[in-house]
């Protein structure tokens, strides 16, 4: 039987402040509506149905193809939403019911609400938790003997209701053919004028049937964000996740609260990661790697053994034991072979750089094809761009370029030869060869004291 | 009526073992005496006066003029230093008193304690709070009526009082007639022969006249700095303050816990601040801005759609949409335009840089003016200084400026000029020409055998 | 009489998931197993022994000559390796054991357990706490008379035993003969086939002699690492420990949670470390220095009155009054004097810059010897690399190096000389001269429009 699940992700989120739709706003790397739709796919869910409203089409945008949307235009409460999405839902199974905004329900906690649902005889279940301060969610208020007897909003509570601790969450299981015959029977009758998805449960306890509580113990799993300070709260807590699962798998994380590793990224066992560290996207870090300090590292792979000092690296790849940095920014599409060094203040950009090459400092290696064993000296530049297009440059095995030598694109440098230092090359440096673009040294005796330009 | 506040200053803080004064020790980039100031005229006190003593002279010159000092040229206690405010005192309205180690009171908490004063009929208000563990502070010892009976000093602390929680923090509010009339009638009949401010309120009671305790709930407005460690965890508690009201305003800060920002800076909506950033001074941030990581801001105007990666910019501006960094580094008085990139391992000093110019990398502009769509190459030096003076390059507009160049000021690049890679450029280059400084490049075949240079 | 420590490091630290030994996982940059040594002879242990099984050889590699190792090669219990360490044990006098997975316990806690136990008449001693979570820990279960009565394992614990919330630190005090007379009375009759070396107390009570228990209130000394997740809660405790050293020494830390500083580094009075800094190996930091953000030191010695911002300093000193930064990379071997400045993108290696000297930007100084009162323009390289050998530079007092200029070692500019900018220099410079290798800048007019390079 299918599995379906439908998202809440049409509220403003006024309190956010902000011109992006509520569940667009990122944690750890995500939208924490990608979050929510990614825990539903890991538990089993067989579809997602998002409820989209504000900022509809830029939501619609940020969502894999496959995901199925349904516009709620206007907000008439989380019913209302369901409503909308009367025709899509499923006749038979099980339909789940998640929120947009509470990116840290997590695939185990979904998985145990599907299973004791669906283990047990109730047509509905709601998810709930107890909180030390409960203000402003729904109370599970229970009969004597422990079932579910209704739900109170925080308005509706009177003083006593309002010391229960015992919260909704917003997560629900549902009987799909119990909700579809529901859903038609919520009414508006409130202070709101809105269509409450609780009052599905009143309907279907009404109707003679079981209606279930599922209480979890942490109560993180249901943080809902509804301000840039919930953001950040849940931000830490999906972070010390992250970092926790890779201690766990033998990466060493020198102080975790100040990693920022994103959710898709993988690192290899006995690799050392320093702090203010940023791993992002799909980034794949080897084993005995040390990734210092300071560094960014986005979309890259990185090999076995490679040590990373303070540097910046983006859609890039990185052989084993190299050694990168401090202070070097390897762009997009840079591929950087074993045994490499890129060493301060030096840029790669879709450039290859073969094995045992060196690039030690104050370089720029841009649109280049460098070779095995090749020297880069400091202050080189590969001039690929002439002011209207960007050219190649190609260094072949074992050849060496002096200090603040300049390579104009497209120029070959062949295989063992020599480039001077300060020359600027325009023509090709045929192997074993050494090229030189330079003047005669004149020395004008006495100028400091004739121009005056003494300096003590 | 005029309402005045003294802010006692004078004491050494041995504590904090330090040649600086304590109160000048700073919390989120101001002194603690300036945050105590600045609280205070922020809850509409009239007249500052502040009681320095130690490193008088050194606090002196950090105030603002417009502060009233007194010398306490000898530290005898907190109601010796009132006595030497004496003539200063007003003979009517309201005083306040405040403690120049205690940066964390707050504008709301001060107006509360003076609307708490002014509303009852007492001649002087203490405020206190409750401590988990107030050993230290003068307790506040309660008659069965609740009224203020006295404060107890901790060594005068019988072991019954040193069970009381609630302690004395400070602050105080007094009808400065009262206070007139109690200060010479203070004596030093005690162990320290010191002259204490709190037997003041024992000596209006027992002229006859009400004392009132305004009890607060948050300890942290209280908090008083007698060492580097309590420095640090008053700074925590500021940061997080300012952090809170950034968020609460619509700034995304990913970690607050490790955001740096001053009580001046100014950020706009949906501008993204990353962790260990830095903002300081009279800094204003536009909206939708991207703070990368590792970024230092001081007092600099940052205009919307900005993206700044790991870079330090100090006393300048940059306009909308512009892109700086990684490892940037503007120095003060830059001015950058629209749409301009300033790429990495890029200094820019005292120069304007106009709308879609590109510095993408390895480059030093120095007292330079930079036309629209100029592109100044990698390894680019504005040679502004001749070891003697400095002087101005100009780049015109749509000029292009190549590679590893030198442009040797006072020099012009006039309109749509290019200046040849590797080039030494002493002499103005004509609009729409080409300036070249290089010699024939030459080819020595077979030198690197001959030579025994070989690589391999 | 000699007093004798042995370190149990033979574990296999499975759940640490890693190649490396578990002793050997570093906190706050030395290993486990040498802050437990370090503290032992801090607290006047006359020798310690190291009791080595997993990784035995990779353990003893990092050890000082001087510490005495033992080999346990199956690990058959704590008992078992006491056993191994048999013929080692003194005769008389005190022996200690301590956990060499355990790197908080302190000089002062071990002292402390030392006097407990020798002016007890007791012939044993076992350190205790209490624990929040003592699930896993040997219980300690007392008599009604509160003395020891035995230690319980967790998985020996009836249910009543497993509340008992004081534990067994694995920290003990012997007499050195009573020790040797229990140790060959060790049975390995449980379920795990082990020895333990709890039961030697029990094996000393039965012989009718005192066993006691020395209680600490602080858990934190006796937290043993079992996992990464452990090793950063560590870590976090002893960076905070060292932190507060340095504030209570006058030291200003913004944010102590976001600054590392390993244990054998000194820092003087007044100095303020800004957050994100790293100070490590044998570092001395003189007075007034600011230590701004961003920066790493390592194994280097820095003067008074120095500032460094975002910068890299290795193996190396700075003197007085100097300024380093931001984005400034010192290799191992540099020597800077007195009021230089190291500027952004400067790169030194194994240099001495004497006083007064600059090197403001985007610089390569390797391999030289700079003088005072030197100015080495915007993108000098001293090349000191021929493809083959390293050579040296040498720039006398009061010289100026232009812009551009390459160094071509080995060549020595003499006093107040000049290289003009963009020159490559490959024979010296005599005193008072200017250097020139430059060529006649000529311009093309209309080149831009002939060869349709337009950038408009």
């Amino acid at each position: 039987m299918k599995m379906q699940a439908i998202i809440l992700a049409a509220g403003a989120g006024t309190r956010m402040k902000s011109k992006l739709p509520k569940v667009l706003h990122k944690v750890c790397g995500d939208t924490m509506l990608n979050h929510v739709i990614d825990s539903a796919f890991a538990s089993n869910v067989d579809e997602c149905i998002v409820i989209v409203g504000h900022g509809a089409d830029e939501v619609r945008k940020t969502l894999d193809p496959k995901i199925k949307t349904v516009l709620q235009k206007e907000q008439l409460g989380t019913g209302h939403a369901l409503k909308m999405a009367y025709d899509e839902i499923n006749n038979e199974g099980t339909v789940l019911i998640l929120c947009g905004d509470g990116p840290l329900v997590s695939e185990d906690t979904i998985k145990e609400l599907i299973h004791f649902h669906e283990t047990s005889n109730a047509k509905a279940t709601v998810m709930s938790t107890s909180l030390h301060n409960p203000y402003g969610y729904g109370r599970i208020i229970r009969t004597e003997s422990n079932e579910l007897a209704k739900i109170v909003e925080e308005k509706d509570a009177n003083s006593e209701q309002k010391l229960v601790a015992e919260v909704n969450s917003g997560t629900y299981c549902f009987d799909a053919s119990a909700l579809k015959k529901a859903l038609p029977l919520l009414k508006n009758d409130n202070a709101q004028r809105e269509y409450y998805l609780p009052d599905t449960l009143a309907i279907i306890k009404e109707a003679g049937e079981k209606v279930g509580v599922y209480k979890i113990d942490d109560f993180e799993d249901i943080m809902a964000v509804n301000s840039r300070v919930q953001l950040a709260e849940v931000e830490a807590i999906m972070r010390k996740r992250i970092n926790e699962k890779h201690m766990t798998n033998g990466v060493t994380l020198i102080d975790p609260k100040n990693t920022y590793i994103d959710k898709g990224v993988k690192i290899g066992q006995d690799t050392i990661v320093y702090p203010n560290v940023f791993l992002s996207g799909e980034t794949v870090i080897g084993e005995d790697c040390v990734i210092g300090y300071n560094t960014k590292i986005h979309n890259s792979q990185i090999g076995n053994g490679v040590e990373i000092q303070s540097s910046t690296i983006l859609d890039s790849t990185v052989d084993e034991d190299t050694t990168i940095g401090p202070y070097a920014y390897l762009r997009p599409n840079s591929k950087i072979g074993k045994r490499v060094k890129i060493g301060d203040f030096v840029e790669v950009k879709n450039s290859t750089i073969d094995d045992d090459s060196k690039a030690s400092h104050l370089a720029y290696i841009g649109d280049g094809e460098v070779g095995k064993n090749v020297n880069i000296g400091c202050g080189v530049v590969f001039v690929n761009y002439d002011g209207k297009n960007k050219h190649k440059t190609v260094v072949k095995d074992n050849a060496f370029v002096g200090s603040n030598a300049n390579l104009v694109a497209p120029v070959t440098i062949e295989e063992s030869a020599y480039v001077a230092s300060g020359s600027t090359i325009t023509k090709n440096v045929p192997q074993g060869s050494l090229a030189v673009e330079r003047s005669k040294q004149t020395t004008i005796e006495g100028w400091v004291e004739r121009k005056n330009r003494g300096r003590q």
